[in-house]
């Protein structure tokens, strides 16, 4: 028969049948409950006031859940009451899901809040002469997962835990299915991750909390990997020539991110035994590289990566300084060099939700390219060189302050610094808007030659364009521009029929859409179809982090994402060579 | 559209339709043709020669699997074979699975020859440069299993072995799911397991053959624990009174399995990397001591297990000598001090399946009883103490050669040893033997005194019974006769209302079942329904190793098994004190 559910505080009211339980029927209405526990009554944050109806006895442990919060005796959890009846209800603000703090969600369907590593307060019943259950069984009980595994450490554990604290302790979970550590006491509010972006060039370490998704604090670094070069290519010629090498250069970037930990939890009072979790995402090479794989296959053609996608691993394998029972996600590698930082960004923006065709570009030391018609996805990989991130510039420099970010042209170079520092150099933004000016002043030609017979232009006190310079960027921005032409001849599109595109990358925070057009690096659109997304790779760690409906998502869409080989198209060098030229797109 | 499968070998006509596989119309037949890979057209072993009807083209890797196994054009896998129109087959004998070698099965549907560690030969294709999968996809998809999860240890490894082997290499699976290590070339002939009985006096190993399920070879010790006290409870007083003892008292056993194991791998010629797995079916307090788990809560009220079924984990945890990615498997403990070995005696022997009412009997160190009404389970364990093992008994020793097993009344004593050996001393059933001719004689009362004044009798040469022999075994009789009076009671059950009595325990090999019931430590039923098992509980590691359907089912089975405390019955002393007396069942 059927009853109705009236949400009083979000004016909605819903059909639905007796026995359902009410957390299920407001969540199907679309009203976003919290349900962290995934509806097992154990953590508390379902709350809802019931105005009119049956109200219920309490549940095992309902009451204290309820107290703790500090709500009255009209109150239940929402998903221990099974419907009996019709029933007015409130729902209280702190009930409902808050809008998950990370960037960049372009989908149509947000995720939930549903982080891989959880924490459970239990109060343990003693085992009793009449039933003695194993302790490990009452606590897999308590914990109402369907298959719960404890590893033999954390049986080990369990007596004293469970001594110091009477039962009273707290389960640290993975994936709703393995008991990771416990703790004495409550210790539910004390959870933090990491999400990692792990750069060629640069590493940024986002401490996360994960009882409520916020970004606590951010600590970015340069890659220390770069003493054994600067792009990938090189340091995996080296590897290859001198295997030895692996470990200095493997340990290189783990110092970096135990270093960056390190200064994150000090800043934020707390200690490493805190972060049950850190979710990396890299490109191919720099996964390889991190976690010992060889690198071999990535030197040669097919550049096939050892592997994809792997299990969240504990951090010892890797040396990783957080506690050494969490676990290490790393975002799964697309396809040869396409990796994880892109199936993160993929993911982060909504191109993998979004209905298409459309283009995503990721500029930082590898220029990746997605292009998506109907349900086909392309990916491939051009060796753009380091030129967008101000290296092998004479006066290059990364998008920091004090870096020349934008040129206009008042008669002569007008300069704009990040920061409004004294200019130190110039970035990869600023790179394209001098190039784009002297273009259209025609101190250099579409071929690339500077005019003037001293091949310089000066730019600022101090600070010129070299035709070396001129050339990197000709050569990067060709590698980007004739791989997506090629992407669109293969798809049998145009550029004018995409419906968006996508550019990600801390470069992207600077560009001039216009001027880049101008040179051609970017396709002639509409600029409103144009959508910067900031570091996308790294707000994709973050959404693996603390979504994992979405990795459980991600780990099954990879696999049918295809490589789209550059190199072996017939046509690809006269694409390569007729994109030398600086010009718009035809 | 009906079509028919007509199995000449097997004198079967089957009706089906178009589109199914043979091999699932033929198993559902009820032919036990085998599919060790489960129908992933991988291991090549469920082949059929096609005699009339389509002869499809070979699918990848058929005809490799096909040719090795020597046979010609007409065969074809039946896991592969799609049906599309009516065929004659014949099945060979090689296709056919043998019975399980294993003993005392005792249910009505044997278990499927399925172990929990296979090895699958695989030949990979390359990378290409259209299709650059990682190495370690393309593995995932030589395996076909829905979702193999490969450690970071055996991505490592991968490259290396891939180049050994050029991609002709053995992956190593447990559970369906994990890729525990890769061998290079086609290493699947040998595979191998432990199945240990990891009792408190005895230890045995054997060594089964994973390919075939065949035990090869077997290894017997005594439990070097013994030095920490006799039984259970004296070396859980040990360690809970001085807990710096348990580190000792686990190496001690590990030392003895791996002494036992060492010795199994020389005489037939393996090495330890051959073993993938060892399965320990061990009483409760023995499981905890091999773990390192606390056995604390063991030592008092309500003597609860710290942990019941254990995920399978890598041999390094305990230290045990096979290989080092492998897996060690602990049959589930049931509750209190009803372990390993007694969930894996119920298992082998059918009795978790057969229809009641049951009562399951195990004698060791301990006595464990387990009753079977409806679907209702009832254990317990007794303190019996070791004098069915012959310990504590003054002339007392294993059921091992030169042990008096058999005592005849023959106008004085006529005692037959086991191997028919110098009488050394007095065995368990020995001991009962003489008891119960003592008994008849009147040299005993029922109440348990010796007549004599010199309160011992002369059995053989330098062989005598002391009264404090008597009394040991009056003790062990009346806890196990009180456990099974009791638990009949309260399941409402008059032991006359037993359809079978089950026996485990290499200690009923040589039990006189007429005697045993004289002293009323057995129930007096029709010979014919007491079922001896032997060993039940190595009986069942080797299922459990061989047939991980059988492990599942058992898992899922042992927590609605219901404790039956004995001490916490009201009439528990009226009813041990009257069950002291030595007289059969009422």
């Amino acid at each position: 028969m059927a009853i109705t559910v009236e949400v009083i505080s979000h004016h909605h009211k819903v059909k639905t049948t007796r026995g359902r339980l009410l957390s299920e029927v407001l969540i199907e209405a679309g009203i976003p409950l919290s349900a962290y526990c995934r509806g097992r009554g154990l953590c508390g944050q379902c709350c809802v006031e019931i105005l009119e109806g049956i109200l219920p006895d309490y549940q095992d442990g309902e009451h204290r859940l309820l107290a703790q919060r500090g709500f009255g005796p009209n109150h239940r959890l929402a998903c221990l009451y099974k419907l009996q009846g019709s029933v007015r209800i409130s729902i209280p603000e702190s009930s409902v899901l808050e809008k998950m703090p990370i960037l960049a969600w372009g989908a149509a369907i947000p995720p939930a809040f549903d982080p891989a590593v959880k924490k459970y307060f239990l109060e343990l019943p003693q085992p009793e002469l009449a039933r003695p259950e194993s302790w490990c069984d009452i606590l897999k009980q308590g914990l109402k997962l369907p298959d719960p595994q404890a590893s033999l450490d954390a049986i080990r554990a369990l007596p004293s835990i469970w001594a110091q604290s009477e039962g009273r302790l707290t389960a640290v979970i993975h994936r709703d299915q393995d008991i990771l550590a416990l703790e004495p006491g409550d210790t539910t509010s004390r959870l933090f991750g990491l999400a990692v972006d792990l750069g060629t060039t640069t590493l940024i370490v986002d401490l996360v909390d994960l009882t409520s998704g916020r970004v606590l604090d951010s600590e970015t670094a340069l890659n220390s990997q770069a003493a054994y070069g600067a792009d990938v290519v090189s340091r995996i010629s080296l590897v290859f020539a001198e295997p030895g090498q692996a470990g200095r250069v493997r340990e290189a970037v783990i110092k970096d991110l135990n270093r960056m930990t390190s200064s994150l939890l000090r800043r934020n009072g707390l200690s490493p035994e805190h972060v049950y979790e850190a979710v990396i995402a890299g490109n191919t090479a720099m996964n390889h590289l991190l976690t010992g794989a060889a690198i071999d296959s990535l030197a040669v053609a097919p550049f096939s990566p050892l592997f994809s996608a792997l299990p969240a691993f504990p951090p010892r394998e890797i040396g990783l300084g957080i506690h050494d029972r969490g676990r290490v996600y790393i975002a799964p590698n697309i396809k040869s060099f396409v990796g994880g930082d892109i199936s993160a960004g993929l993911m982060a923006s909504g191109f993998l939700d979004k209905p298409g065709p459309l283009l995503y570009l990721d500029l930082g030391t590898n220029g990746e390219i997605a292009l998506k018609k109907d349900d086909r996805i392309l990916v491939t990989s051009t060796a753009a060189g380091p030129a967008f991130e101000g290296m092998n510039i004479s006066q290059g420099m990364l998008a920091v302050p004090g870096a020349v970010c934008r040129v206009e042209d008042e008669d002569g170079f007008r300069v704009f610094t990040i920061g409004d520092r004294p200019a130190r150099g110039i970035c990869g933004s600023g790179l394209i808007d001098l190039a784009a000016v002297c273009l259209s002043r025609g101190f250099i030609t579409p071929a690339g030659a500077i005019s003037r017979p001293e091949k310089r232009i000066p730019v600022a006190p101090g600070l010129s364009l070299e035709q070396k310079d001129v050339r990197e960027l000709q050569l990067a921005s060709a590698a980007v521009k004739s791989g997506m032409r090629m992407m669109l001849d293969a798809a049998g599109l145009k550029a004018s029929g995409l419906k968006q595109l996508f550019i990600a990358g801390a470069f992207g925070n600077y560009l001039n859409i216009a001027r880049a057009m101008s040179l051609g690096l970017l396709p002639s659109l509409d600029p409103a179809q144009i959508v910067f997304l900031g570091n996308a790779s790294l707000s994709g760690a973050r959404l693996l982090l603390l979504s994992l409906e979405t990795r459980r998502r991600l780990e099954s869409l990879v696999g049918g994402i295809h490589h789209f080989s550059l190199a072996s198209q017939p046509a690809f060098q006269d694409i390569f060579i007729d994109s030398l030229e600086f010009k718009p797109w035809s």
